[in-house]
This record gives C-alpha cells, sequence and structure tokens, in this order.
C-alpha cells in the first residue's frame, strides 16, 4: 500500500508554466494609482528587477528556471506526494484523497519557492537589499532564508502586533540574517506620519507595505519583494503543480477535483494552474479555492479595481475584493486575511474555470486535528482550509455514493501556530464572524476608476 | 555542484544493525534496584513487550525491520543527506562537511524511528495504552505521534515546568491525540508522595520517569517506553547510519569523522553504530559524541553502576555517569540534560573506540547562527552540539594544513527552540557554567555495588 510518492531530483521541473499564455481572457492591466492609466514597465522599475518586470507581463506559456535556482530549490524539493490512507479511513470516505505537501522546505511552507527566485534576480542586476513586509511572519521569513542564501540583505517590516505577539518568527528572522522593524517605524516618511497620528498604532499590512515600498523605491541598492498577488509570484509557485503532474502519474489515479487555501493566490496558483492547463486542454477536472468566512474574498467579494495596500499607494488592478479598508476578524490563517486575490486567479473565478468555498475557523481546525493525527502532519492554519476543503469534498461525493481523486495542497506546517492549536484544544478560538455591515461599508468605497 | 543526496525508497535499510554482535567487550548487565542482581527479562516483562526484551539482550548483528514499520518510516525517510557547501565557504575551511538531517519528520527529530518500532511492538503484542515521561517535549511528541499514527493511547508524564513553559510542544502532543499531564501529578503514588511534600514542585525528568514506569508495572494493558539509554532505542535509530553509508557511497567522498550531540545516546549511536562497524572491521574513522559543558557525561563522568532515574527506582546500569542526583545547568538543550549515558556508548568509549569533547552554550548557538544563515535550516539547541563540533574539527585540520571529510548528524530542526535563539540574540543565554563542586558532591553518592 503505497503512501508515498517521491520524485527523483533529476525529474524537478525545469521551466515555470504560465497561465497567462493558456487564458481565454486576460486580466485587466493594472492602473497607476495616481494617473489610473495602464501600467507601463517604467512605473515597475523603481521596485522590481527587469527579469521580474518581463515575467509579470509575459505571455510566453513556459518560462525556463535557471539552474541555479534549481540548485538552491533541490535542497527540499521535489516535495512528497502523500495518498492519505489514514485520512480516508478516519473520515470513513470512499474517495481517494492525494496531498502535495510544501512543508518540507526550511521556512516550512510553499513561500521558498518564489522567495529563492525573487532573490535570485534581484541579486543577478545588483540589488542589495530586499525590502518587504509580513504579516504572521511565513513570507518575511521565506524571504529571510532565500535572502541569506543568496548573499542579499533583506529588511523586513513587520506588522507592530505580529513582532511583539510572534516573537519565534522574528527570531527565525533574524537567525536567518534579516533586520526586522517592527511597522509603523521611524525610517520612512510613512511610518513617521502614521506614529505622528497615532504613535501607539499596532500596524497593519497596508501600512508595512507602504514603508517596504517606500524605502525600496527610494534607495537606488534597494528593490521590493511582494510574496503573493503578483503574475510573476503566482508563476514561480507552479512548479507545485507541475511536480504533482509527474506525481500523479505515478498512481493509478488522476484527480477529479484540486483543492488550495487561497489568500493572495499563490499556492492556490501553484498547485491549480498546471491542472488547469489540462482543463482549458480538455480535461474534466473541478478546481476549488478555499478561503475562510472571515475573509470571504472570492465567495463574498466585488470584481472590480481595487488598491492592493489599506492606504491606496499601490497600483489598482482589477480583481476579486472586500474593499481595500476591509479588517476581517483576526484568524490565526494570518496568511488569508488579505482583503483582495490575485488578479489571474479573480479572473479564473469570473470566467467559472474555478470554483470557490469558505469555511468557518473552528470548522477548519476540527479538520486539521482530524488530519494531524491520521497523517502525523500539523497542517499550518491555512493549509487546514484545504485539508477540511478535502475532507468535505469527500464527504459530499460519499452523499452522493460517488467515489472520486481528491488532490489538495498541504503549503505548510503548523509549528509555529501552536498557540492556535492550544485555543483550540482548550476551548478558546475567538468568535470570527464576518460583519455583513463592516463588508457593505468597505465594499462601498471601492475606488471608482 | 551537487548539494543534496536523497536515497530512493526502495533503498531504505531493512535491518536494524545490532553493534552489540561486533562489541570486543559488551557493557556489564544492568541490576535489579532492589536484588542488585543481574536482570532478567522477567524483570522487565512488566514494562516492555517481549519482542523489545528480546532486542534488549540480542547478539544477532542484523535485526530485520518489520515491513510495517518501514511503511511508516518512509513518511519521511530516506532521510536527505547534504554536502554543507555554503558552510564550508562560510567558515573557510578546506575540509569537505557532510550532514544527515533527520528534522525532516513530522515530530521534527530523530525521535520518531524508534517510537513508531515501540509503538508496533507493543501494539502487535496488545498493548493498550504507552506511558513515557518527557522534558521539553520532543521524545513526548514523537510517542505521541507514533500512538496517534497506529492506533494506542499514548500518556505522556510532562515535567510540570515544562509542562507550563512550553505550551506548543503540549499542545504538538493533544494534535496527536496524547493525554499529557504536568508532572507531579495526583494520578500516581509517586506523584502524591512528592506533592504531598512539596506541593509547589515544578518536577523533574526523573520523577516523571517514576510515574509513567509506575502506571505501566501496574496496569496491565499499559506498557512504558524510553527514548534513549536502553539497547533497543539505539538499536532503532541505526537506521540513520545505514541510509548515510549508502548515501556516502554516492559521494566522491568516505567520512574521515563522524560526529553526533549525545544526551541519552540515540541520535549518536544512530548515524555512529554503522561507522563503528566499520571502524572495528579495520576502516580509520574518528568517531566524536559532543556534549554540553553543563552536562559533561563522558568528558567528566564516572564509569559506574548508577540509577537511570533521579529517585532511584530504576534498575542500575554500567555507564558514564554523572551521578543521578546531578542537576544540571538549566541548558536549552534539554534533551542534552541526562546524568547519564547510554551503556554501549559508555562501553564504546570506555575502550577508546570513540571520542568526546563538551562545549560551551554560548559556542553552540555561534555554530548554529553561522550554520542557519549558510544552510538555510536551522537546528534544534541539542543538533547544534554536532554543528560547532564538526565547525571546530574543521578548523582544526585547517590550522594543521589537512583537509578530511567530517559527517555530522543534524538529529531535529529548532522550530520549537526559537525562544533560545531569541535569548542568543538579543544577549540574553543565561550562564550555564558547571558547577564542579555541586559535580563532586553528586558523584560522591553514586552507588556502591
Amino acid at each position: 500500500m503505497q503512501t508515498k510518492y517521491q520524485l527523483d531530483e533529476k525529474e524537478i521541473p525545469k521551466k515555470w508554466y504560465n497561465i497567462m499564455a493558456d487564458l481565454p481572457n486576460k486580466p485587466q492591466p493594472g492602473l497607476h494609482p495616481g494617473t489610473k492609466q495602464p501600467l507601463g514597465p517604467e512605473d515597475l522599475a523603481p521596485l522590481f528587477p527587469m527579469a521580474l518586470i518581463e515575467q509579470e507581463v509575459s505571455l510566453e506559456k513556459y518560462i525556463d528556471i535557471p539552474e541555479e535556482i534549481l540548485d538552491i530549490l533541490t535542497m527540499w524539493r521535489p516535495t512528497p506526494l502523500f495518498r492519505a490512507h489514514r485520512l480516508e479511513k478516519a473520515i470513513g470516505t470512499k474517495s481517494k484523497i492525494y496531498y502535495k505537501y510544501e512543508g518540507v522546505s526550511p521556512a516550512g511552507s510553499h513561500k521558498p519557492n518564489t522567495a529563492v527566485a525573487q532573490a535570485y534576480y534581484n541579486k543577478k542586476e545588483g540589488v542589495k537589499r530586499l525590502t518587504t513586509e509580513t504579516g504572521a511572519g511565513q513570507w518575511g521569513s521565506s524571504l529571510a532564508m532565500a535572502g541569506s542564501i543568496l548573499g542579499l540583505d533583506v529588511k523586513v517590516y513587520m506588522v507592530k502586533v505580529s513582532y511583539e505577539q510572534k516573537p519565534y518568527r522574528r527570531a527565525l528572522m533574524q537567525a536567518w540574517g534579516a533586520d526586522v522593524l517592527a511597522s509603523p517605524s521611524n525610517q520612512t516618511q510613512s511610518g513617521r506620519s502614521i506614529l505622528e497620528k497615532s504613535p501607539d498604532s499596532q500596524g497593519s499590512l497596508g501600512i508595512a507595505i507602504s514603508e517596504a515600498v517606500e524605502e525600496a523605491a527610494q534607495n537606488p541598492e534597494a528593490k521590493y519583494a511582494l510574496g503573493s498577488v503578483l503574475n510573476h509570484v503566482l508563476l514561480h509557485q507552479t512548479i507545485i503543480g507541475e511536480e504533482c503532474i509527474k506525481q500523479m502519474a505515478m498512481t493509478p489515479d488522476y484527480p477529479d477535483v484540486v483543492i488550495a487555501s487561497a489568500g493572495g493566490g499563490s499556492n492556490f496558483a501553484g498547485i491549480a494552474f498546471p491542472y488547469l492547463r489540462e482543463k482549458i486542454a480538455g480535461k474534466d477536472i473541478r478546481v476549488v479555492a478555499v478561503e475562510p468566512t472571515a475573509c470571504p474574498t472570492l465567495t463574498k467579494g466585488e470584481f472590480s479595481y481595487d488598491f492592493g495596500d489599506t492606504v491606496g499607494l499601490t497600483p489598482m488592478v482589477k480583481m476579486y475584493t472586500l474593499g481595500h479598508e476591509f479588517m476581517p476578524a483576526g484568524i490565526h490563517a494570518g496568511g488569508l486575511r488579505y482583503h483582495g486575490m490575485a488578479p489571474i486567479v479573480s479572473q479564473l473565478f469570473h470566467d467559472n474555470l474555478i470554483e470557490a468555498v469558505s469555511l468557518e475557523q473552528a470548522k477548519i481546525f476540527e479538520g486539521a486535528a482530524v488530519f494531524a493525527k491520521a497523517e502525523g502532519i500539523i497542517p499550518a492554519p491555512e493549509s487546514a482550509h484545504a485539508v477540511q476543503g478535502a475532507i468535505e469534498e469527500a464527504k459530499k461525493y460519499d452523499a452522493e455514493g460517488q467515489s472520486k481523486t481528491i488532490l489538495f495542497n498541504l503549503s505548510g506546517h503548523g509549528h509555529f501556530d501552536m498557540s492556535a492549536y492550544t485555543q483550540y484544544f482548550t476551548g478558546n478560538l475567538e468568535d470570527s464572524t464576518l460583519s455583513e455591515i463592516k463588508l457593505k461599508e468597505s465594499l462601498s468605497s471601492l475606488p471608482k476608476v
């Protein structure tokens, strides 16, 4: 009874898949926040190296992964694919459940797939320092790791409340040599102006983005790195799905349903895009994004132009959004608390190529606990959305008397999220109910284009 | 430039190596704590299943690993072997450094190698519940994981001070369905008698062992499991070294020095015993155990009969010991704070087949930080002893103008030890100096046999 499907290192995919080439409808262009005109490469040049800007707008179907990037990725890639025999038994389903496990990376999630690529291209173009923001710390620690391996300084603006509440994630970034600041900081104009108005500000991802972008824009040696949403970030994650396709070919099965959690959209894109290539080519596959009910971007948002950050300094992109002023409940899946969704993922949803469901926080911890006991791996709260999504799909098929093959992306482990499990086990999970009134208010403030 | 040497799953070793068959001098037998007579299998039967007792006393050179155990181990095994190119560059050595990485197991260390085996044999002999003790929680969480996969109840007596200070490790055990109690508890006579005398007792590993042993001895459905020291535990870890030998054969090199940290001796045995087989057969290999200066069992202990626990309830074994009353400073490498050393490892040291060095806590965090930045993996404080041991060997050879091949065991990651890193980065590591006076006192209380 085979459980693990391990691809030989020589079989690692050598190309990223660019779904832009195959999309029936391309996403609308990003707009300059001031002029509201479509963005050109020159608008992005202060923030990103040219190679990444080219990837951002490329329509080439495949893009070669440089050997130097593969050298680093093979520290932990190819990642394993597992058949969840024990989970199937625990929930009593007739369906077959497979999962791809990205938690084997040194940072514990899929994020290093793009962190390494971004650090590589920046280094190659002479950049000395990368700036970024981080909330819970998964992205910041992945970039810190990539920077430390490639010899780039990394400066992380960490949302102050997380900086104080999550000293272990902070220590992880410091262990990889990153400079970690509590945001708002007094090192940027954005930070100082916030602190002037609210000296006790606990910060927000929006403020931290503003600080990181400001520093990169003003310093010729520094560039900015983002962990999700952008086309090139999603592109770098497709190595996940390309590996899956090879690994599923080692099994007797082919997925009927592909499932991933969706925050900004990068781990979802990673596993889903290569399968969407097959779906667009005619394969009968369902592709499901799972989001928290506390931040239901696809399931309750509007398909509209909106800012990427809270304060409205970034370009506007056409996406599903809850409004850039939307503040979700403080759920533990910090990586899924983003008001928007990657433009490509949004377009796919708009065109009915993918589905979306939203799940309650208590429900996803229930699924995570069943999974941990059965499979031995503790899911990150973000990834637990995919776990519970898979469990619910299996049960739905059982109720219909059908047996299907379900594949999901276990994007990371929960080693740094055990306080959330403690709250769950002691019955102390905080209420994460969505305020429909606040959502309505936030949606009403969407910018007019 | 190859960095990772990944063994195909089909190549996983199918036999454990039992070094007892090859030892020039066998360890002295364990003695009954009351009668001081050599222990027989009947003395161990209340605590361990017969299959493990047989392994404990076996002189067979190889013992087959049951298919069912391999099925579970292959969830994460074979584990990778890495060439530490980036570390070599960072420290500027001419030697080649390789490391075996055991942190890829779901519990994050080598401990599940024996936890799974012990749970399997217990389950097979009809045991319903395993009891054990845990300090920092690495062993407790590994047994919890094994129990959850194999369908055995696991009850962990966790030293009270750790129970309170390490809620995340506790949550990890609970996620795997274990029943975790603060020790001393009121569920055993041992616990109650301690609490009567000292209601505020913070507990100790010795007390927790007494509680776990008492419950197993009195309950026909329960047995006891230990995470190190015993022959059968060391045996189960030899899969590490057997994999290493196959993986090193994929490189152009052969180790001149094999290094591991040593607490009770199990991760050391894991990588070292298969190489000691080759050394005993004539190969020129140095084998080095690294321990903390705060608990220098091999480097400053006496080779003497002593109790395995603090209160003197367990059998007496002939080993290097600091005295069963020795209380080391509260270093972060909790897994290395044991007063004794596995009898086999002790015998090997006594017979000059292995060497030992001790390192300061501040020094091992220095090495861990260099390693983390270079290699991208955060070592557990225990494993950091092996890291720094390897760095110092490399520098020593450099000073002598020699270039050697160094192999060490990175027994686990430090995801649950980030508070220790925080203390290191902020200059707040506590003093871990050994009190020579207390050591002398403790050694003077060794039992007379």
